[in-house]
């Protein structure tokens, strides 16, 4: 995956926030395309919240990708396969509650270098190789991830980890049919069930960012996944989906000499009602002090992108949840839910990432939260 | 429905929140009866978040219902029908996301007349007749309502309309059985869909609030249950369950000459990502100024009340949301889950009251939200 | 919609059934047009079954639509919205239980003449115009569906009304959206539920399949629709979908003088475990006689069509269901199930189209179940 | 857990089933108490199926179970606990699709050695201790099932095994909080997710079963457990619920010297569809010769309980099933309803006994099916 960069000296990011009234609705997208505000040859990653389940069966991201590199297909005279290879498009799956199905576009915008010091936003992609099922959740995965975290900060141009404030990763999932193949092939895979294969993918790709970043040490004991809790990343945000048997990446942070409007800061919630957690991120980006709601500059916030889920211990502050029992509703959609209305209380607008499955991604129960704002 | 009031000049409520562990957990309350802090003749109501699905074949609330009113009449030498008569127990079912079940007890001690002028919390409560199920959602609901709002008013103490701060309702709804027998005496209910229903009578017996409280002119068309929108109480909070064919009231509000820690204040939230709306609620409490969320006096909050629902016109804010459209999870189910996560945050503590459904309480897609704390 | 018939006196029907392993999978359709089995000029009409939730938001439908449309196109140098003006594209959401997705292709084929007597599967296809969101429901769908079976009987060239066996039909439902827009025009639509405009679609098709089949009397009141359980067609199989704004209609049945192998035969349950009737069926396709399992020649099967609902007074055979009750799982997924079950323990097969929602649809609880087969 | 036989040589068997329209529905019972056809203290089993979603948050099992024990204790003038100490209660949940709630009563009522010899339907019960969260889904829980199931063998007076024709097992579950308690005592679970240790709590006491039956050999590597599906029994039928701390089991046979009018068959079905199956089980009873479905003696049955499960390799017959895949319903409920719509139409009644869960019950994707019936 590469990203263009023609003629100039460095680049500057462009955000667009375009809402989606289905899966395959991407008239957002057309209409910056068509109104030349939007070069299709400068995007390199799309994020996407699409209003399926969120899990094994969840064909809403699917089909919006399938949508989008279509549609940039056409508009750049490729075939889609060749915009799956050169942009980052992650869909991630839930919108429970009042979340809000819409796509956050990132453009690579070529500018001359920036002469003054401030930095600003800087977005870098790379993916992995494809992996086998019975590879999902173990050391392949993580290491493969390791790798590609630290080429993506390349390509984005972040020489210091502590610049880097969310890595956003899309990886797969094991259906019946890919554990069967597994098993068809004399290779057993770390579990044998659909939905608890997604926290596993999960799992390993957060610790594969840790490693990267120097938040953990390395090697992680495969034994860790899913069990060791005391082991995260606090900006790392990983999403299971059907579609892809690899995993993709996408560094978000600041550097100094780029040009551009955003910034990007980050926090973590140490549990799913964190209010301060949120605010925190708020101020890191630049949107007044922590603690003091009503000088939050929700005006200049551009998206808000956190990950929720239900804490491992069945417990928030000392009370019981019923997240983990309920057999009706997944807990990913539980945690979406909640953890989505809080955020969206906050920054005042229900078109915000919020992602299911923290596994490995911030303290159990709780979960890495960034926010990217127009600078002040 | 009396309230024991015996050799005293007035009385002071007192107010316990207690977990529960499951739908039949009546630990909390029997800890408080044991260790002398209750006394069962002083209960006057009991308001439950229990873990069901909250709609129409949630069990929860009659189980709970049921351990409730057998364990008081073992205390007091009743049978569990003269409980269910002399004490409101109200069971919302639904506890998404990070809503934690748990009771909240209402006892009303006699006291002395207090000396001084500080309004206090005082509570009342009020039953009407069982209703046919052709009646509900329909004139005959909404009028009984009225009458037994007042009722609940006088037996609270309370003579004036604007110290009334949160009306609990708990009305029936149809079911597939409710619905043949009506059609068997040659009657039509007002919807032939169980789920359905509960809407019409919910918003039946808010409207019924409404009017006693003179928030709106009557009476109310029929026709205006579930489409004008325009008409609501402020303070009406109304459930449905299964567990009973009548409607059972509880008034809270302030008022002079009482005894007791306590207060009752409330607002509206706009939409069901009103964080201010939340906020005026605490400060009308007593809780710091609306707005400065530091400010927040959390830990003398006994518990926030409040109603969630999925804005009828499909938007947050002008964003879209998706919980109408949803076949595999209930409309009320999102919002709970949402709302809750946002008024937890907030208030610190995931044990709160949010419940779904709130046609007619509030404003379309808000609804009223009331908190008790103890007096600063 | 016309359905290419150059150079030939007549036309014999070919129909392919292929598994679908995703929403998004045409690999079987693609060997068929490959292998040079099957000539994608010919092909009139696709039903799938699809693996969503069958509700409102089941996207699977309109992704699999959207994916068959842009294989055909490929393959006849059209535009995919041309292969849906010509293409009679039905997608049925729902595979719970023993369900397994699929897809059957129904291709007329230019035949010279058949000689001798013996009827053969007739296939012929229609449309409506798109409908205005407050038409659904009402009269205006109930005519256009009358007049689009006729002109889709004479397409098949079928002139006798026996000679009908299954008419298959995709209507489209009320989404929030959809509702605000009539709003917005002034206009009522039918019902503000979303789940619940896709039963009095579903309705009313039934009824003017009825009415052009002379099954029951024009005209029909509207407030029949969901509510005569009286009136019904036994040979409706209507679907609801997010994906269109009309109604797009299949006839099919046995007609002289054509060529090809396959029969078609039907009968109706009278509830949802009426193995009589399924049995009765294959009898009617000429696979053994009514009653006597082990004389079913299953192998001779093609596919069987049924609809499946929750019989609307909450009993089958005087014992209770809780279909209608449950908040969890909608109705229809519940039937498809069920009826699911049964029909795939009598022909041996999983890949069978059970469709959910059969409001006046064969009688209350029950409904119209069709078989291809190969002649014997 | 003792059976009374007092003053008599034998016993025969009395089976009664009872509609409920509800959980807490025991007017079924209670009728047959106050008419004098049931002697309370003749009771030694009651099988229930309850209308919740049969998973870990079902608790329309514990809530039936409190109310049939403290009908039964009130009319024995016992404790509730006595109660559960001397009459089996198994509570299923899950009356998915066609299913109709209902309980099936068993009691043994004293009487004269019986003088010609053909085999009547026998009874007897027993129970584990009570497990540690820990010893759920491993040897000690196989260990001591296959204890019980040869005490209550013993308790029937059934000597022979190939007599036993259903050993139904109530059997507990991990919850959130029994995983945590473990974890504090150092203690590690098969599982830490609690809907997945249904799966082993009823695996391991499936395998006790067979032990105990001589049709697997002993012991069973631990490792087995949900690993080896080529092991299992074919008449063991258990239900995981969060009301229990131990394994309850009932076993039923046919033995000789009894009195009565019921004998017990059964079969294996071998996957979801298979028709034969159920057939083979009928014949077994002595309704007719499998194959016939019209020569079944419908009006004779007394019940039918069968197990029913997706199949792990995610076909049935070649065909893909989405059971395992669906995030938005749990694969038991998929497999009940379509087990019980095929069930239901082969014996013409909803009110039959179809229990999810089928792990080393019947091969994979298949199960046990056992019929009662009155004797021919």
């Amino acid at each position: 995956m590469k990203v263009t960069e023609s003629g100039a000296d460095t680049y500057e990011v462009k955000v667009f926030r375009v809402i989606m009234r289905g899966p395959a609705d991407v008239t957002g997208l057309v209409r910056l395309l068509e109104d030349g505000q939007l070069d299709p040859r400068h995007i390199v990653a799309i994020l996407g919240k699409t209003e399926g389940n969120g899990g094994v069966n969840d064909f809403t991201r699917e089909y919006a990708n399938s949508v989008f590199s279509h549609t940039l297909a056409a508009y750049r005279g490729l075939r889609p396969s060749e915009i799956e290879e050169n942009v980052a498009l992650v869909m991630s799956g839930g919108t429970e509650g009042v979340l809000s199905p819409h796509a956050t576009i990132f453009a690579r915008v070529p500018a001359k270098m920036a002469a003054c010091g401030a930095k600003r936003l800087a977005v870098g992609v790379a993916t992995t190789r494809d992996f086998l099922p019975e590879e999902l959740g173990r050391a392949e995965q993580i290491e493969a991830t390791t790798d590609a975290v630290r080429a993506a900060m390349t390509n984005a141009g972040i020489s210091r980890k502590e610049d880097v404030h969310f890595v956003q990763i899309k990886c797969p999932l094991l259906t019946a049919e890919r554990m069967e193949a597994a098993k068809a092939r004399g290779r057993k895979t770390v579990t044998e069930d659909a939905y608890g294969s997604m926290a596993y993918s999960r799992g390993a790709s957060a610790l594969g960012v840790a490693i990267a970043l120097d938040e953990i040490a390395s090697p992680v004991s495969v034994k860790a996944v899913l069990d060791d809790w005391s082991l995260y990343s606090s900006v790392a945000s990983t999403s299971a989906g059907i579609e892809l048997a690899r995993n993709v990446i996408i560094v978000m942070g600041n550097a100094p000499g780029l040009g551009g409007d955003y910034v990007i800061g980050h926090s973590v919630m140490r549990d799913a009602i964190d209010i301060d957690g949120v605010l925190r991120a708020f101020s890191s980006a630049g949107l007044g002090n922590a603690g003091d709601i009503s000088a939050v500059g929700r005006e200049r916030i551009v998206n808000v992108f956190a990950k929720a889920e239900p804490s491992p211990d069945g417990l928030v502050r000392g009370f019981r949840h019923t997240m983990l029992d309920d057999t009706d509703i997944s807990a990913t959609r539980h945690a979406r839910a909640a953890v989505g209305g809080l955020i969206a209380g906050l920054s005042g607008c229900t078109a915000i990432y919020v992602s299911g499955g923290a596994e490995h991604q911030g303290p159990p129960g709780g979960g890495p939260v960034a926010v990217i704002a127009r600078a002040g």
